[in-house]
């Protein structure tokens, strides 16, 4: 385990190291998006007000000044990469029917169901549109791929609501695509467009892939632990989707356990007070804690993939981050 | 007007003419699209089910042909267009709550409306990342911008459902941009990566922007007359969303006639009843004869921008394609 900074203090080193490209990213970010029309406006600065903490841009410019500096390359692709992220999280507020994200009504429930499907192909074209803007095709092929692999984790996942035989691999396979690559990329172009080689770029690609996958992991314990006012989001909303994740996962593969006959009954029920009793299941029978270590146990991973790179300020903060993301899902 | 060829006898020469691209466009499409995954494989044959006549491919490649050769950047290009177009085909499918399309289930339908998002989303982000593939970031920028308008075509075109003042300058920004961008920026790339001049690539590019403006219009003006069984799709989708198109807002814009209070009551209505009667006064009151005329004088224009090229068989069918776009919304 690193030595840990407060979040505000890591928070501040951050800010200090690379603030000023962050600041570039959002004004990249804003100027892609600048529409004429007032309606379409209207919707940017909505969805803007849900936008979390930046974790990929972070993620794109730390691993460059890592390898080497931060260039104007780096701005878009960090730009890029959060606005396939928001598009995203705009389609899953539909596919959720979530009322909530951060605080503020999704844009479901603000405008309705065919705006957010719109406004979300709207933020993936002119993500694309943007990645163009580098004038480098292969740039423009990584985000292509990393995007079609979060497209096929999500429609995976899709396929396996009320699927009390998922696997382990399958859910760690979906976890992969719809969160962990999305952050590998950002690792991946941060290295390479700093000059990295092979090695190195390949070193922080599975670096970014483990702190994703510590993330989801989490991420998915919280919507079954947390409670709704401290996250600003629809909670519980896994369980009402159908969405086994990996506490029930693995309670559902212990064969001898107690707890296991009941959490498949609860599962098959699956309405509210079903969803709460299974919430306390998960605890009592420990999975949420077993489920929790192996997130550390990435984040370890993680840290470990990172270790052999030169030390800088950049890598004193990655090496961070992947606690960081699971102590409070980004 | 041009010689017309029976629409049988235009399939045959562009056939002959450019059948072998067409069939590598096609497998450039299936081999981008093949999946590990078994239900996507699914979803992907069932939507090959309803797609078209391959209009913007062809245009594509025809413009390639009548500016010099057909190269493997059209192939892929062509194929890139194809794709976006499906991936707009099953989200409209989803804001529309369509039930058939070419006689065929919606994906909505035959799955539900979180595959269509997803499955769209996966079409789209395919398309940019075969874009990638031909090696130019340029190529890229252009697809990104098209697909952009897209968006933002149809973004305005839900944020005007039931707008009664919607101007037939606002119809023809929406048109343009869900439609007719696609075909211009078809025949764009096509001259341009056949090594066309400015001015060519120019006049190839107002072509397909007519060609859109004027097949849409006619599309429109089929959803509002047309007999289910006669076009495969759900009819009358454009009334019961209340989707202004071309007839309905020169009716409205008349001031003397007749039939305007008729329509605002029936508009208003919004009933299937009251659909029904917009049909029909939408053709007593002359409406639908002058859209149509103005979709032929579109087609015109069209035929026009392409009058100056050198005479080619390419040119030929490319003259033809405006007219046999209105006859049958493609």
């Amino acid at each position: 385990m690193p030595h840990l900074d407060r979040p505000q203090q890591l928070l501040q080193k951050t800010q200090n190291l690379i603030g000023d490209a962050l600041e570039a990213v959002e004004a990249t970010y804003a100027a892609e998006l600048a529409s004429r029309n007032s309606y379409i406006r209207d919707i940017y600065q909505h969805t803007n007000r849900f936008r979390g903490k930046r974790l990929r841009p972070v993620l794109c410019l730390l691993a460059a000044k890592a390898c080497g500096n931060i260039t104007r390359e780096h701005e878009i692709l960090a730009a890029v990469i959060e606005m396939i992220h928001t598009a995203t999280l705009v389609h899953d507020d539909v596919l959720d029917n979530a009322d909530v994200r951060r605080h503020v009504a999704t844009v479901n429930v603000r405008w309705n169901n065919q705006t957010s499907v719109l406004y979300g192909d709207f933020l993936f074209t002119h993500a694309f549109h943007l990645a163009s803007q580098t004038g480098s095709a292969e740039a423009c092929r990584l985000i292509g791929h990393a995007t079609n692999r979060v497209c096929e984790g999500e429609l995976t996942q899709i396929r396996n609501r009320g699927n009390l035989s998922l696997t382990e691999a399958e859910y760690l396979d979906i976890i992969d695509g719809k969160t962990a690559e999305l952050c590998a990329v950002a690792c991946y172009l941060g290295a390479k467009f700093a000059g990295a080689e092979e090695s190195e770029i390949g070193r922080l690609e599975r670096y970014g892939r483990k702190l994703g996958q510590a993330f989801q992991i989490a991420d998915d314990v919280l919507d079954l632990t947390g409670a709704e006012n401290a996250v600003g989001k629809t909670l519980g909303t896994d369980l009402m989707q159908r969405k086994l994740t990996l506490p029930i996962i693995r309670l559902l593969n212990r064969e001898g356990d107690s707890h296991r006959i009941r959490m498949i009954e609860l599962l098959e029920a699956g309405d509210e007070k079903a969803c709460l009793e299974i919430s306390k299941l998960s605890r009592e029978s420990g999975m949420i804690d077993d489920s929790l270590q192996f997130a550390h146990q990435l984040a370890e991973e993680a840290r470990a993939e990172i270790a052999g790179i030169a030390e800088s300020p950049a890598r004193e903060l990655l090496l961070q981050l992947p606690e960081l993301s699971i102590n409070r899902a980004c």
